[in-house]
């Protein structure tokens, strides 16, 4: 089944896994969210959003995440019928209070609304207070790209990464996604947080056995913790560990300009917005989480014929890809490239899910009397 | 006379030097370029932004370069009397063609009005097309701080950085600038390059006989670069190697993330501007060298009462200089306060101009009939 030539995944999955069909995925997360209490219409939101990213060989933002809301959810802390309303709507800009909702449904509602002042304004700044965890940053960014738009989207999140000279966890993972059209798919999509590397890279490695190397974690006393994976993964877990921000350790690669970059962010969706910032961003499970998120868009049709921009744009991916290559490389990819090509795969293919994701994923929506008809295409469980 | 318990120089100067009076040396770099051509009010521009450069403690992008601006006067490259104009002005976002003038004369006129759109519609995004070299990113941020609002500011410019994957020079180094007001002095101010250190750096290790580290230079033929650093300067002058993006070499610390972040500055600033990007953006010699550049202002008072807001940064920074220490670093810093500790102590005490950099500055005035009175406050020979 995995033998067509164009099959490609960013991400492979660890057995045991089962291959599942998107719709019947996306299906059965929305009934979740709707026996929650959510209405149709947000739940659709929060299961395209979460399908996207395991399309996307992003299980990290993923299904996985189910558990995570539902949890939100039961304990009150998540909204489930917010009253999300703009109380900023001024020119080219907007505030949107989330009222506590899932950030889903908040970071679609103000990128929309960033696109429709981007049509009237030629950008559009759209910040949003009182949410959640939104899932993929790139999800938003990409919405922009559906109208011939570029599309910028970033959020803080729960404090886990050290600023530069400081041995503790204060900034979010802070990601920053940037997509423009192009002519013909996939467009360019880039979506990277400003940690030095994402924290399930860490959990990954810790299931698989693998080394951690020097330079990615710093623990409370100061020490740059590597290779054993498992006692590294506990170290972050049990908060006495920091992720180390882009550019590492100190400033000889560049660990200002990473932490630098995270705390423009908590500056513009945590201190400008009116969320919250730094260590007191909640997690989905506490009560007014306060995550802060910012939307952009810019019309690209007031600043040149879209016909145009797609030329150029062409120009330089081909440039790129044309690029002399590392001996240590097949070849040059385009931010967004491996993400787009793992969708078509899974489209066809199926999505991997973790067994375990899986079984919980079902035992969710068994005790919230949801029927789990999730098509399951392949299993690989060994 | 280095003695005052409140002074600080973010980069010490390197012996041969004299400490010049920033008044005197800012009206000579003036009266030199009116020599040359531009009008008075031009002039005063450019050496504004040099000799900030030089206080704040950027050298490699202070009047050093009135050497390079120069040539590209006296080659024709650069249009002394440019008929700089505003070719799209549309709701919050315009683009000026800069008609190859000087950069900082088109980057102030592109932040000005940048700060008007913000004033009407709450944000204002300016592209600039048909530029020069821009001098420190920093410079044009820090006026919409002057307007109680942030600003940001970023830059293409000739190829130097291998993009992830390559190891051949097409990114430039891309700086981004990121300013917010704060009730008092110093402004947060961020101004980082997306290369994994400034080209400059090496010049001086160079200079200094240090040791390059591993990781921060890529030959062409696909080895890093490291250890004796007048070998990485010279391969690096002569094309032969190209420097790092943030990140580092592949995707174990993010170059994938640097190098990505870089080609979202080439597109915003190149691509959609009409100007040149990677390969084809020009040194400040170079005819059309065609760099474009990318003005951003947030009217904060849009948002919040600026006096809210300043509340909120201010607990933000009091929270990040409080952070648990590394064992490795005296205090946390926020971006901008080394510069700015920099710029007050050089206020008083001079700047200090690199022996071979004050002669040349010399024999350039001298050349052109102007009177080279720049106020010499203390010499340091050896």
């Amino acid at each position: 089944m995995e033998t067509g030539v164009a099959l490609f995944e960013k991400e492979k999955p660890i057995p045991p896994y089962v291959r599942v069909s998107a719709t019947s995925l996306k299906r059965v997360v929305r009934d979740i969210f709707v026996s929650l209490g959510l209405s149709g219409f947000d739940a659709e939101i929060v299961a395209d959003v979460l399908v996207t990213a395991d399309l996307m060989g992003i299980s990290s933002h993923g299904v996985q995440r189910v558990e995570r809301y539902v949890a939100g959810i039961e304990n009150g802390a998540v909204n489930v019928n917010p009253d999300m309303k703009f109380t900023i709507d001024y020119g080219a800009i907007a505030l949107l209070d989330a009222d506590n909702g899932l950030g889903h449904i908040a970071g679609l509602k103000a990128m929309r609304m960033a696109i429709e002042k981007a049509r009237l304004h030629g950008v559009g700044l759209v910040l949003v207070k009182h949410s959640h965890h939104y899932g993929i940053a790139g999800y938003y960014a990409l919405k922009a790209v559906e109208e011939g738009m570029i599309g910028l989207s970033t959020t803080n999140s729960e404090a886990l990464v050290a600023y530069i000279g400081s041995v503790e966890r204060y900034l979010g993972t802070n990601p920053i996604a940037f997509a423009a059209p192009r002519r013909n798919p996939p467009p360019l999509l880039y979506d990277g947080a400003l940690s030095i590397i994402p924290v399930g890279k860490i959990e990954v490695y810790s299931k698989t056995g693998r080394e951690i190397p020097s330079g990615w974690v710093i623990s409370r006393t100061g020490e740059i913790l590597h290779g054993d994976a498992r006692r590294v993964y506990e170290a972050i877990k049990s908060r006495e560990a920091a992720i180390l921000p882009l550019g590492g350790y100190l400033e000889e690669y560049g660990g200002h300009k990473g932490s630098g970059l995270a705390l423009i962010v908590e500056i513009i969706c945590g201190v400008l917005s009116g969320a919250a910032w730094g260590i007191h961003v909640g997690y989905t499970t506490v009560k007014n989480a306060n995550v802060g998120h910012a939307f952009a868009a810019i019309d690209i049709s007031k600043f040149m014929d879209l016909g145009l921009f797609y030329d150029r744009i062409e120009q330089l991916i081909n440039e790129v890809k044309s690029l002399k290559k590392s001996p240590h490389v097949e070849k040059i990819w385009i931010p967004g490239e491996k993400a787009w090509l793992t969708m078509q795969t899974r489209l066809k293919i199926g999505i991997p899910i973790h067994l375990n994701i899986f079984r919980k994923l079902e035992e969710i929506a068994r005790k919230h009397g949801v029927l789990f008809d999730v098509e399951v295409l392949e299993e690989r469980l060994t």
